[in-house]
């Protein structure tokens, strides 16, 4: 989670929505880290989740993340946390719950859904503080 | 649609789950045109709907598709529709339902959800009968 933390506060730096992820194997090993760039990249899907697994599996070769753990700052909205269950990773840890955007805990619960067919472990508001102060002093500065 | 077909068609061809899109602008014209690419490319998010969406926004510049059609032989999973959401495309225009996996009129249900920011005009089975034919002989092939 400190990696994501870093690599989202990286982000706002840069004028994006402070987000970061990290994709760790099986071993805990890094298989990829980023932050969100819908702006610098004009991609409305490039959340940090959507990086790390699209990064992860290029680097695989596969579409799916068996065995592994996205850590990301934010809970995941639902394009995110349905992209998690196509990736078949086996485990989520996020920090600030979203109530206004998530689609885990909130709004669409995509891995609620019988439509779902891959249920990750969910570990949500770890290090749920830092994550939402990133997140709060962004827009603070921006408004 | 006829074109979404087409790339679907192409698609299954090639070993990939059938499906198509056609991402157009406020007159009609095509902005991009792509099929589901997952297998291909390594990639869990390659969905045909993400692939229209990351290309005409690159190629626009921005990730805020305002005014855009975007048009796919089979309804979006929730990914795909939360992605449409975020990239502000106007209409949707979709082929065949789909119960199993589908996230706009089944399972997450995304557009209904206080978690989303922005709600597309939905048209639902446009070709439907052509669209789900494509489907259900690449899997009869497949078994």
């Amino acid at each position: 989670m400190e990696a994501a933390l870093a690599a989202a506060d990286a982000a706002g730096q840069a004028g994006e929505v402070p987000v970061g992820a990290v994709l760790l194997d099986a071993d805990g090993q890094v298989l990829a880290r980023a932050a969100n760039r819908v702006e610098t990249d004009s991609d409305p899907t490039a959340h940090a989740e959507m990086l790390v697994l699209r990064a992860a599996a290029t680097a695989l070769r596969t579409p799916r993340l068996v065995g592994c753990t996205l850590v990301v700052t934010l809970e995941p909205c639902a394009m995110c946390a349905q992209a998690i269950a196509l990736a078949r990773v086996d485990r989520l840890i996020f920090g600030a719950y979203d109530p206004k955007g998530g689609g885990v805990e909130h709004g669409a619960r995509v891995f609620e859904r019988t439509t779902c067919h891959h249920r990750p472990e969910v570990v949500g508001g770890v290090r749920e503080t830092a994550a939402a102060a990133l997140l709060r002093s962004f827009f603070r500065a921006r408004r």
